[in-house]
Parts: structure tokens; C-alpha cells; sequence
């Protein structure tokens, strides 16, 4: 840091300033964050909220060890998903019914997505971004090809290439709020309102909106949406999703994994499937409890939290990390991905570069977790609630010095993981 | 036990005796069970093994907590899917690499039936059981529906429906190995070798057989199969399913939940998806680590044990009840619902009763775990693991004075839960 160190000096009483002022500040301590660590993968999986452990213990020891199966009843195991769903729906601008917490992200996706196209029957187009999230493109595929549907991917650098595919062929139309990669946040209201004057129905996929970015799936009059609970919602590693059905669809919506749980009466062991009210037809076959439990008791960080606050940090956050970026990391050849209008952004920046990869190793080695996308992309997430604006600082400052003391070109850094 | 106090004395000494010769007799230590319960109820949800809450704490607070996104690297979760499906394939006689775990029985089922009648393009026919359990039978249903193939119910109490089906239309049966009422045991090997006699697949539901009754997937030659684990495995509430897929198809199964986690190479970020190697297709999006975990834990209590130990004993424990049953339970009007015949027989017997509902709650207020299902059976499941031949003894006992205090008439008990 002997480089530029006036600048730094200023930075950091800047940040200093930013952090005494921070209405949200105290929420850190809510929090397990490991000594000496700066986490900016929070949008990968969220830290852990100190009241988690103590409550899975009890589901473990008490709830399974001496409850047993009378726990469904008397430890409310059986009411959980949806129970769970209001707590997320409160977040998501979503009515008490409506959202239903169980399985995974792409699971979800596709049970809202065969049900969405069902609503459309006379219509032959399902139409996402070809710039999706993997998971979303391939179950968006899937969906296609089973119900004899074209898939039509858009390019997202056209800006008019999404209005042409909106015309009297739309079944169904499906987004992720925010992308993944470049961190643009999609305008909910305006895209789905595009989408129903077509004669459309439109799923969210809100895996890296919910809890970061402030979401009125009533307001923007959406179909039907997903979401990642493990994200900005700090439910644990693999945590279960979430799927929301708008009210006008309680009762017509009709997926296709017609799991026990998600019938009317699970316990008549009806030989016909009749579909619960509302999001609980969502449901499928018996929730992960233990994970369940531990998503549940991470939503206890949000009880009190005002999201205006939380969308508000973060725009502060992202605009101070892209302005000590581009100050000073351009000149080692990166270049920052994410739109400067704070209306098009989330709550990441990527940065590209050409050695991304060893870069991001170099880095999380010096205490700075980011997260590598292909094909050079290095990625930060910044969640409201645990980080500090002296944090965005020192993880500038230390990709500076990595970059410097070309720390990344040690050959360990180049080794591939399983997961990047 | 004033009554018959001689009968009950001389079978109170059988038992004890049989106890004393137990091989498996030292397994009951390595589970909590709770004091004063004679749990008959672990094919709903297995009793917690000991070994399991500091397993999950330690996910929690270590692999969660402080390892965080470096654990899906580290502390295995990104291979742990497989990991733990070939535990389960060693139970279940499925070779490495083609068992893997993850979401629910349900969900499993969708997948594996898709990709079954994929085999089979074909072909009209999808068959199952008009007795299988709810859920297989809406998948079934929803299946059938989406794909356009027939759904046939087989009449299960005619001993010539199945064999009608069997015929060149047949892309898929499906069933369940042992019968969720019944109890009955379906000769895996016969029944698959007919399905593929008449050109078909086989897709088998081991909900109820995997950890109680020996499975031998490759010897009975099965072409796909789903279970539960939170049944006989003890893997706790929710606990993910498996799924398997027969080395034949491993190159060739064309899943439709195609979710990230199920490409050959998710991190790769490919627009295209191409599929994992073997089972590792049938993975979707991330798995509930923390659930999976305890499952994990939970299958150390297999390790050394022997399947065939575990059958004679699971045999001997239900011979005993119906015999008890049927000596003292039968003036009740109770009918006992079980095959006689040893290889007919899974590990669970059925009492039928016209009150079968406030006589189960009745016998659960009492210390006697069982479950109830519709209309009029009430259900007792036999774990050898834990269950000593004095439980089934006293089972019986309190169960006969219950009945004969008709304590079950106390209006409380015919309240219904949620869960039954």
C-alpha cells in the first residue's frame, strides 16, 4: 500500500464516514463472519446468521431424535413450505398463499414453466435470454422439446431483439431479474407488462434479486416466479427454492410434478390428484426439513429490515466498489461489467479479464472471496447486511496488490476446482 | 395383562430368548430412542442414528459457517450426491457411479419415468398398480398426460391383470417393490424379466424395501429405480431420494429435469446441456447439503451390517406379531393385512379395523408408535435395527388392552391432524 497512499488514506476515511452513518450497520453482528475474511460471495451462498446452528440442533435432537413422526404435527413440519413461503413472500412483494418454499431452483422452474405454457395452450413460443443462467436455459429447453414448443433464446446486446419475439406466437416468456453474469436488472413492471399485452404469461427467476433488490412481483404483475433461498436470503448450502403463483392463477395453475404434497388432501391418498389452493399446489413430494429449518431461522435477519435501506447501501456499496475499480484497476486490464444506471443494476460487479480465473484464486487466497464465471469474469457480490464500505476498500486495495505483486501468476492459482 | 397373564408369560420368555440370540441385538445402541416408546413407525421416518446432530452441527458451524463457498471444494458437497448414492447402491446391489441422491421420491420419479418411456418411443403404455402409493400414482398420471401415453391401473387383487399389460404396446411399468398397505413384496426379478419379455422398461419405487428387504437392482436386471431414504435408512425428515440407473442406460437415459448440476461439466457454463456420466444425469439443481449430510451420517449404521441378518430378523419379528395378533386381536375385529408366505412378505404388517384411526392415536398415547392410513388399516412397521422381539410383545399387549379398556373411544382421539 506504500503505492498511492494518499489516496488510499482518503478512501478509507471516505469509507470511514460511509460505515458511522450506516442505518444498517448493525446487522453485521447478526451474523457468523469469520475473522480477517472479506466475503463478496454472498450471492453465491449467503454467510450464516449466528441463530441458525442452535435451531437445526433442535430440529435434529428434539424435533427428530425424540419427536418422530409426530413431529409433522406438533413441530409444524408439515406447514413449513408454506409457512416459510409467507416469511419470503413478505420480501418479494408477494401475498400470504402465494409463494411455497421446497426443492431446487431448477425444479421449481420447470414446474412453473410447464404450468405457465398450459395456461397458453394455443400459443407455440417459450422465450428466454441467451444469456440465462445455464440451469434456466437448459430447463427452459427441456420444457420446449417435452410439450412440442420453440424455444426462441434473444440476444441480449440487441436492445430490440426482445420486442420481436413478443407477438401472438408467446406462450411463455422467462427471465432472471437480474443476470448473473453482467448484473443487469431486468425493469419487472415494464418487460411483463410487454409480455401480457403480447398475450403472454411471464416467470421470474429471482435467484439473484430476492433479498438484495427490492421485488413487487404484484405490483409488476407477474405469472409466476422462482427463486434461490441460499443467496441474499442466507438459507445454507442448497437450501430449497422458492416458487410463487400470482393469485389469478390459484386455481388454474396446473404443473406437472403432481407430488402427494402439493394434492388438496394428501392424507385421503385420493387415487385422483387434486391440486391444493394456491402456491401449495407447488409443492411435490416431502421437503428437506433440516434444511428447511435452517432457512427459516435465517429469515429471522429480515424481520425488522426495511428493503429500501437495504437496495440503498447496496447502490452505495456498488458505486463506490466501480469507482476505486476503475481509479485504479483498469490500468491492469479490467474492465468492470454492470450497468452505471442504478436503475439496470443489482447488487454485483464483474469484472473482466483475461486471467480471471487465477486471479480469483489469487485473491481468495489473500482473504478476498469472489467467485470466477467463464469465460473471465471475476464476480462480486455485495450483500447490505454483512459488508462494510471500508470492506469494498481493503478488496480493492488487495486486487490492486495482487495484480502488482503479480501474485496471481503463482501456477497453484491456475489449478481448476469442481466448483469455480 | 391380569387376563391371560399365563400366554403373555410364556411369550414374554420366547422373546426374551429370542433377544439373547439376536446377532443384530447391539444396533439398538447406535440410535436414540426415546424412553418408554415401542416405535413402530420407521418406515414413515427411521429413528436418529447417534452419530448424526454433531455430523450436522458440523456442517452448520465449520463447513457453513467458516469454510462457506470453498466448502463445495473442501468438505465435498459438490461430490457428495454421488458419494453417498453408491452408500446407497452398496444396499441395494447397484454398482458405483450408478445410484445418486438428491430431491425427493417424487420428483425422482417424474425424472426417471420420463426418461424411461424415453427408451421407449415407440410404445403406448405406461403401466403401474392401481393400488401404488398417491404420489407414484400422479406421477404416473401427470406422465402419461404430458408425454401422451396411455396410463393403465392394474387391478392388484387379480392375479391375471398385470400379465395382460404385459404386451407389445408396454414402454414403462412401474412399481413399487413392496406394497405401502399390503405390505407385499413384488418379485423384482420375475416381474422385470416379463416387462422385458414384452419389450418394455422397468422403473421400480424401493420406498419401502431399500435397508429393510435384500435389493439386488442388477441381479433382478432393473432398468431405472427411486427410493427414499428417510424410511428404513434413517436418513431424517425430508432426507433427498435416490435415484438409479442401470449401466446399460448410463450413456443413453435422456432425463428431463435437465437442471446444471446434471451436465458433464456445470461449471463449464454451456449454453448446450450434455449429460453427467451414469446416475449423475439424474442430478438437477443443488442439493440440500445439510439435509443430505445427516442422511450421510446416518448410513454409518449400515456399514457392517448384513443384509441377509437384517431380513431373517425383520421375518422373525413379523411372524411373531401376527402371530401374537392373531391369538389375541382378532376377537377385536381386527383382520391381519400381511402375506403369510415369507417371500411375499416386506417388513411391515397391517392391522385392518373399522376404527383403525382412534385406535392408532389411542395406542400412540399409550407408548405404541404406529401410523394410520386410509380407510381402515392401521400400520406397523418393523426396523430390525432396533426393534427387540420384548417390543413386538408388548406391542401387541398394550395394543389388546387398549381394545379391551376401549380407551380408543375417548373422543380426543378421533380428532384428525394434519399429518396422519
Amino acid at each position: 500500500m506504500r503505492h498511492d497512499a494518499r489516496i488510499w488514506d482518503e478512501v478509507r476515511r471516505r469509507a470511514r464516514r460511509l460505515d458511522r452513518a450506516d442505518p444498517l450497520a448493525g446487522l453485521r453482528d447478526r451474523f457468523v463472519v469469520p475473522d480477517g475474511l472479506i466475503y463478496l460471495d454472498g450471492n453465491s451462498l449467503g454467510l450464516l446468521p449466528r441463530g441458525v446452528a442452535a435451531r437445526v440442533q433442535h430440529a435434529v435432537e428434539v424435533e427428530w431424535g425424540q419427536g418422530l413422526i409426530g413431529s409433522w404435527n406438533t413441530a409444524g413440519w408439515f406447514t413449513q413450505p408454506a409457512r416459510v413461503g409467507d416469511r419470503i413472500g413478505r420480501l418479494i412483494g408477494a401475498p400470504p398463499g402465494s409463494v411455497v418454499v421446497g426443492d431446487s431452483t431448477s425444479v421449481q422452474l420447470f414446474n412453473t414453466l410447464v404450468a405457465a405454457a398450459r395456461l397458453r395452450p394455443d400459443r407455440s413460443a417459450l422465450v428466454t435470454d441467451a444469456a440465462n443462467f445455464p440451469t434456466d436455459g437448459y430447463i427452459a429447453a427441456s420444457v420446449a422439446r417435452t410439450l412440442g414448443l420453440n424455444l426462441v433464446l434473444v440476444d441480449p446486446t440487441d436492445p430490440f431483439a426482445m420486442a420481436r419475439e413478443l407477438d401472438d406466437h408467446l406462450a411463455v416468456l422467462t427471465l432472471s431479474h437480474v443476470d448473473y453474469r453482467t448484473g443487469v436488472l431486468h425493469d419487472m413492471a415494464a418487460v411483463t407488462a410487454a409480455a401480457h399485452h403480447a398475450g403472454g404469461v411471464v416467470v421470474w427467476d429471482l435467484a439473484h434479486s430476492a433479498g438484495a433488490v427490492p421485488v413487487d412481483l404484484i405490483a409488476a404483475d407477474a405469472d409466476l416466479a422462482v427463486g434461490c433461498s441460499y443467496k441474499y436470503l442466507n438459507g445454507g448450502p442448497g437450501a430449497p427454492a422458492f416458487g410463487f403463483v400470482h393469485p389469478r392463477w390459484h386455481d388454474v395453475a396446473d404443473p406437472p410434478l403432481t407430488g402427494w404434497l402439493g394434492h388438496e388432501s394428501p392424507f385421503a391418498l385420493d387415487p385422483e390428484f387434486r391440486p391444493a389452493a394456491g402456491a401449495s399446489r407447488l409443492r411435490i413430494g416431502t421437503p428437506p426439513v433440516l434444511s428447511l429449518t435452517a432457512l427459516d431461522a435465517a429469515l429471522d435477519v429480515f424481520d425488522d429490515i426495511d428493503v429500501a435501506l437495504v437496495r440503498a447501501k447496496s447502490l452505495a456499496l456498488t458505486d463506490l466498489f466501480i469507482e476505486l475499480a476503475e481509479a485504479t484497476l483498469t490500468a491492469s486490464g479490467f474492465e468492470v461489467v454492470v450497468p452505471r444506471d442504478h436503475r439496470l443494476r443489482g447488487s454485483q460487479v464483474c469484472l473482466r479479464h483475461p486471467h480471471a480465473y487465477p486471479v480469483v484464486q489469487a485473491l481468495i487466497a489473500a482473504g478476498v472471496v469472489g467467485d470466477y464465471r467463464e469465460p473471465d469474469l471475476a464476480r462480486f457480490g455485495f450483500t447490505p447486511l454483512t459488508l462494510r464500505f471500508g470492506d469494498v476498500v481493503d478488496a480493492v486495495a488487495v486486487l490492486e496488490d495482487v495484480m502488482r505483486s503479480e501474485a496471481w501468476r503463482d501456477p497453484r492459482y491456475a489449478l481448476r476446482s469442481e466448483v469455480t
